[in-house]
């Protein structure tokens, strides 16, 4: 009988993104905004994250949306402010790209490239970042099954690009009071029977804003490698996803506590890259 | 805007099973076989969950079992050794009954009734509980909305008994590569909503016994009021579900673990019982 | 490999229910209010649907409702007029028990007893019906495994009791539009894989007046053996479901439409039990 | 009160895919092959679809699959002949993109373009679509709730092209006996509240041979505008989905059923094209 080594350990496939090792000893924070709003919006939100101890920046260029008359983004006339954000902050940027066309487009702007849950079974887009260079985050489908979550990192890994970096983000059930459900199980699971890093996302997990916190200090415990939360320095004014994101001073809060229980689970934060490099 | 207290708040509806007061600032460890077995089994299973630090113990009588050929329980012919092994150990007894007659058969041996998942929706069974001075355990049926779940423990505290417990353990979704899916979401969204305190059992929402204490460790770091773990001394031995039994080293280890993570969120294990009265 | 018959199948179990021989070469309609208010709104409806080519009657004697505030149906005081009302239409009532304790008390009152979907799991209900003398239709948990439903099937019928009539009334899914999923799969797998009689309840499955006809038809097409539905004279006054509960215009108008869908798979509607027995 | 017209009405869009109007007052079948695996079988599968009764062709040139190693479609090696049996039977192709780059290159070979289940949101894909002068038709996501379906055939109508059809397939729920979950109540509910046609697909919604035609039968009872059947010469062979894909035999057989419960509907198969045109 097979009993769980009860200690988190890293994986064995671990991802350099902006110069910290996700998957290894350590615990990464991805924080920032859903969308790109603004260079001040950004920038404020960029300066407020690092402040308390964020690692990477998440912030959506092109959005997903329902509807097509919502928000879909800014595009490509964001590209220079974003790096301008970047350089300013020492940060680099996680961000979702929709379609195979936008990978070459946004190449200089993106450290980690992310594939939305939308898209995980876009099989397409998955063969195109199989070819690049550059590090990966697939986001699990809302209803896809574990295994196909595994497979569809396979069409990016068997592609060539060994770099990827799982993501649960929340699958859709019949629960309806939140705005998915957290499945720290497939967490867990794919920390055990994979070698790619697990990261959690509990922003579009749970989907409201004072439930973020206890669901990321949760993904901490259980052993992921790390969490991606939305954070607005304004959330009432957000363009999209207003709901769930976190102020400059909640998201300094939980890093406190978050830092207690990395502490206690022998996990720590990184440290600033600045030590890292 | 509402943000989160960080700090996990204790309930203001204390449940008090055996002399530990469940909700309170402490966390409560209820642990034991899924199935009573035998003297020995029961015994064997108590002395060892107790060294490790267990509050109170757990164990089927009268099982719910999919088929009518599997193990149903041993039933009223347990009920001597039952009393002889909390008697032995001083500790107290949380175990399901499925049916409303079983209540006053089993009253002198059980300190805690347990609703079953299966019986969440079965209000006759929720409304006899509901005149009982003891205290209840309602766990939340698999397919059943947060909302349906408060409404079913109102059965209970309408009935004119306040002392009900919540207990997340799973929830039915496509995912079948683990036996449930945890829905932590629920958890932290009861606690923030409710008044009643909110345990976790990640045998039952997980079934794989190596993914057990991690999802353990991760309610602890939510805001849970506790656990409810299935350990046996020989889980290939185990008459039902032993598969996700942890032995009782697994336990043991466990234990260690989430004291330490219990520590860092201010919520320590309940001392031992002894120090409580 | 296997090619369906593709002429629908008489169950190899016919269960007979007031004289209808239920699973057999002819379909049958089971048609009523969701609870029984009085004897005037009993009787209204019990006319209205024989008079449209009914055959059975439904109506809640006892309600599980989701909240302990709802109206829970009227109980033992409803069975005298119950009783008149069947005597002066000729028709015989399936009821729902919701309590191993009512059977005995409702014997004379019903002719064939429900297991409502929220007790499919109640084992020691089925337990108790397995040695009833009376049929008894068991209607799916709204989140059970069509594996599960055949198995609590076998809670009865290995009692002692093989008249169980399968019934499918839809099952919770992540879609809100609708009440529940009406899962004609399941209908047609149970069809192929047991010797059990299957019927339909489009009104729970689907929870919309206006769309519970269509799934009638799709039931009599696919080959169920039958289908129980919701019908209130005046559905805006009803005291549960009225959202879903046809009128007696419509329920007229569905049955004429039904009546040729049957005749084109050659499975007709019973003749009156005039004629049968 | 709203009472359903209890009539099967057409759509108020009516879209032509190579002569036939889907959504008016006749009833359309698409039939073929999973993938398009060589001329030979796909012209023995069109041959013997349209001798049964079919309208249109489906057949796969490119394949979304699960597994990267799986087979991935003979893409565009095939379109010579594809447009070979197309022209020899005077049939029409409905054939999935799943890529924007695909639509210019396979725009001559396909006649109706699919957008399979798992490219649902894959809005960079249904915005090209809205561009288009031929009809789309839009599978329903897995998991995607009816509002969702709707607003992503928005993204191609809010383009300019309001010729979109509607294709329920089956949802993942809970339920494993069978591939997904036919969910009829989705096209009775979005045939009621949208003025697009919708066809159903029973192949991949149950994904058993033997149960595929009775799901065909209930849809066209229920009143949807048409049916998608995978049918294969040899299903042992099939090179994706052997074990949905009806024998030219099971299709004749189903063929004559449904036009006897269309004929009752008064919903009658479309007349051959020759005469059509």
């Amino acid at each position: 009988m097979e009993t769980q080594t009860m200690q988190t350990s890293p994986s064995t496939q671990i991802v350099n993104v902006g110069g910290y090792q996700i998957g290894g000893s350590q615990f990464t924070v991805i924080a920032g905004p859903c969308s790109i709003e603004s260079y001040d919006q950004f920038l404020e939100t960029a300066k407020g994250v690092k402040a308390s101890g964020a690692h990477l920046l998440r912030g959506g260029i092109w959005k997903m949306r329902t509807s097509s008359k919502a928000f879909q983004g800014l595009g490509n006339s964001s590209f220079d402010f974003i790096k301008a954000v970047c350089k300013e902050t020492g940060m680099s940027l996680v961000s979702e790209v929709t379609d195979a066309r936008q990978i070459e487009e946004v190449y200089d702007v993106v450290e980690c490239f992310q594939v939305g849950s939308r898209n995980m079974h876009n099989y397409s887009l998955l063969k195109e970042l199989g070819m690049q260079k550059k590090p990966v985050m697939l986001k699990r489908g809302f209803a896809a099954l574990i295994e196909e979550w595994v497979k569809a990192a396979e069409y990016i890994t068997n592609g060539g690009n060994p770099n990827v970096i799982l993501c649960e983000r929340g699958i859709r059930t019949f629960e309806t009071a939140t705005r998915n459900t957290l499945d720290l199980n497939a967490v867990v699971y794919a920390k055990k029977n994979t070698n790619l890093p697990v990261i959690v996302d509990p922003s579009h997990a749970v989907g409201i804003r004072a439930l973020v916190p206890s669901l990321a200090y949760a993904a901490a415990a259980a052993g992921a490698d790390g969490v991606i939360v939305e954070v607005h320095p304004r959330p009432a004014e957000a363009l999209s996803d207003g709901m769930q994101a976190l102020t400059l001073e909640d998201f300094s809060t939980m890093m406190k506590r978050l830092e207690k229980i990395l502490d206690a689970v022998e996990r720590p934060l990184h440290k600033e890259i600045a030590n890292v490099r």
